[in-house]
């Protein structure tokens, strides 16, 4: 089939297949004006909320995934494009992919979102895995069950001790529903899958370096969710800065005292900063960023002296309330994502368009399995829940919110029968390494009847 | 917890968590006077019959995978224990784990399956991959999916026909299931997701050295699954041998003619082989193996000279009619695991056991979407079916021993969705590499409104 352009006055590019450059495509969809061309590095949008449950094994890759191809198939108008944005011609309005490209562009929507940062300590990375794409979930997977598979086999009471203990850096959302699901796993899941081990003896660490955790709530949430992670075991360490880590043991500082935690596993949920595409495009437009690299952009969320640059989401700070930005959340995307789209639609219509405006929808967040906090203004007092109602709340959103109708059956049914069994089906350690090696080879604890004489078969 | 070795007379260890190992174990679950040791490389048991459909993207790892540990939850007697079976002392009766260890055993059983051959040519490995793990399942998954992404960026013809161009190697029903869902990706899934490239033209062939199809089946099942497959548009290349491929070609032998046939992905179901822990099990108790490597076993399974060791499923020459072997399918390794459980009980309650026999309950093959083939002969005139009936007689006896109450929902509403939208939703290019490096970086051939001039943004 010989290749046919479409016919379009206008060309957009949007760099990012997230919240916020999916829902640009999707508003521009049906805009005939316009030829718009999707780049990603992953062949499929992610429902980010949910990949703490791939993580902990409650839920597959493919449950919270979509081929962007598939998402975007009707959208005549729209290309989709594997490929890496890695710099910016401002001048000459062309993006650069790593292999490939240039992609011209007449409207370029920049929405790489976040990767996370080790605040200079760069070489954390190794030892303490964040949680960003669905390779760091499926490593951070196979990290906690081979841990504990290594515990099983572990004779020493020390060393299986340190592959008991978890520590999770950082208070934050991400943070708390890790600890909170890593609770559930050594009281619930694993409960009785051993025999040498007792998986609730496990030790979980949360540490926040500031005084409570989940910052962005009010106080009496933040206490409500140490309460119900304390239910589950986890231990809550605020006031408590991570200093050093190795592949044993993390220090910490705590006021000024320092301590040393023995442990193998280390789960990293602290800092973010935005893409490396994002500082591409801050040279290249002689822009602004914060200190966590993201875009200083306008009211109208494009960049200063480049009206038709837009960058959104993690990657940009999106003015809301006075000097507080929009919060790094999935509505800080789709949002802007559906304004962006409004505004290029308008400008192509010679209509106005007035600045973006955010609506705070209130954040939820889920502490295990059936317990939660949610600060929700617009609904009053009852947008203030813990606990069980909380959950509901919570799954009811992203059940909402999840692309693709038979994700959101499956994923249904996963959790259906994940509370009927207290189970985590898709616990699977795939890929390599197998299991660390073993101090020294010592007949494992576990050695059956060693202390029965064996029977002769007949 | 102090840890207690369970009370026991006689201790059975397992090795290979597959259909045979899993079923002595469960056999075993209720045998007070055992305490069985199931070892494993993988923390989980895979439904291998659905192997493929993770490689095509229609299902999840999760989807197809158990976690041993839950599996055998209740069978207090049982410990599962991830590590790799490495070598065997016979006299001593001791296992010898690649880390940690040496296992002892009163009976042993040797379940560990088959890896593939290329008979002798291992070079091919990396150019045509194989399909026995999830892990497999996923690397082939990425470079179907990234052939069609480097394809629709391709502007060279010739290059993007070579991206198009799929070669299966071999022709049983792993190679048949294979190359009838990459029809229907081809014709179904893909076809409207790309703009400059038309997925029906791909090319898919199928390379069978033997004079046709599925040749455990009768001649006519063969030439139902032949014409089956050439309405999907695959060519069907019999009496055809490869004999060298490189990354961007494979040779075949046809007759005495050579052929070379341009193509980027190849994908071997050819050879299989035993597993290298079979060879040393051979070794060790010095006996004898086919070409394949497998343990040729007397009629009650074990290994002549050892009565206390087994050796079933695919790593095992296992009798059954005259010189004709049991068949390399789910239900020789299912049947002797229930009838080793049976023997080692047997055996501890001096009760005599005839030898074992094998029930062919028939073979069953899916081809593409709606349609299949089947041999059944227990079921008479009817056992032999093609098209929708045998695809249907395939989903109904998959998903009755697909385990996991959950799993088989999710895989059900997963097939049922991609039936009303002919998708496969876990089409997802986890991992890296990102795309192969594409020859020249000429502009690519689908770069929107290039012949058009753009408009600028009002």
């Amino acid at each position: 089939m010989p290749y046919e352009p479409p016919m379009a006055e206008h060309r957009v590019v949007i760099v990012g297949g997230g919240f916020g450059g999916l829902n640009v495509a999707r508003e521009l969809g049906r805009e005939p004006r316009v030829s718009a061309t999707l780049v990603d590095r992953r062949n499929f949008h992610l429902f980010q909320p949910l990949l703490y449950q791939v993580a902990t094994g409650a839920l597959s890759p493919g449950d919270i995934a979509q081929p962007l191809r598939s998402i975007l198939r009707r959208n005549a108008n729209t290309t989709v494009l594997l490929g890496e944005a890695v710099g910016l011609d401002a001048e000459g309005r062309r993006v650069i992919l790593s292999d490939g490209g240039p992609i011209p562009y007449d409207t370029l929507v920049v929405a790489t979102g976040a990767r996370h940062s080790y605040f200079g300590h760069d070489d954390w990375a190794s030892n303490a895995p964040g949680l960003k794409s669905i390779d760091d979930a499926v490593a951070i997977r196979r990290r906690i069950l081979i841990a504990y598979e290594a515990a099983e086999r572990e004779a020493d009471l020390e060393r299986r001790r340190e592959w008991m203990t978890f520590v999770i850096v950082g208070g934050g959302p991400t943070g708390v529903e890790l600890a909170g699901a890593l609770g559930e796993i050594a009281n619930d899941t694993l409960r009785r899958d051993f025999r040498s081990i007792h998986p609730p003896d496990s030790r979980i660490i949360l540490v926040e370096a500031l005084d409570r955790v989940l910052p962005p709530y009010p106080p009496d949430r933040s206490a409500s969710a140490r309460r119900q992670l304390e239910r589950l075991g986890v231990e809550v360490r605020t006031g408590t800065r991570v200093i050093g880590m190795d592949d044993r043991s993390v220090r910490v500082l705590i006021g000024d005292r320092e301590e040393t935690i023995p442990c193998r596993t280390v789960l990293w949920a602290a800092g973010v900063q935005a893409s490396s595409f994002a500082h591409a495009v801050a040279v290249a437009a002689g822009v602004e960023t914060d200190r966590a690299g993201r875009i200083v952009v306008g009211r109208d969320l494009t960049v200063p002296g480049h009206p038709e640059i837009f960058v959104i989401g993690d990657a940009a700070v999106q003015p809301w309330r006075g000097d507080r930005p929009v919060p790094g959340v999935a509505q800080g995307a789709i949002q802007p994502g559906h304004y962006v789209g409004k505004v290029i639609r308008a400008r192509l219509a010679g209509r106005p368009v007035g600045p973006f405006r955010y609506r705070d929808k209130g954040d939820v967040a889920v502490i295990g399995r059936l317990s939660g906090v949610t600060n929700i203004g617009w609904l009053g007092p009852f947008g203030r829940q813990g606990g069980f109602v909380a959950w509901l709340l919570w799954l009811v959103i992203h059940i909402f919110y999840l692309i693709g109708f038979a994700n959101r059956i499956v994923v249904v049914v996963r959790w259906a029968w994940s509370f009927v069994t207290s189970g985590r089906g898709t616990r699977l350690i795939t890929g390599t390494p197998l299991l660390p090696p073993i101090a020294e080879p010592a007949p494992p604890a576990w050695e059956p009847g060693d202390d029965v004489s064996g029977g002769e078969p007949g």
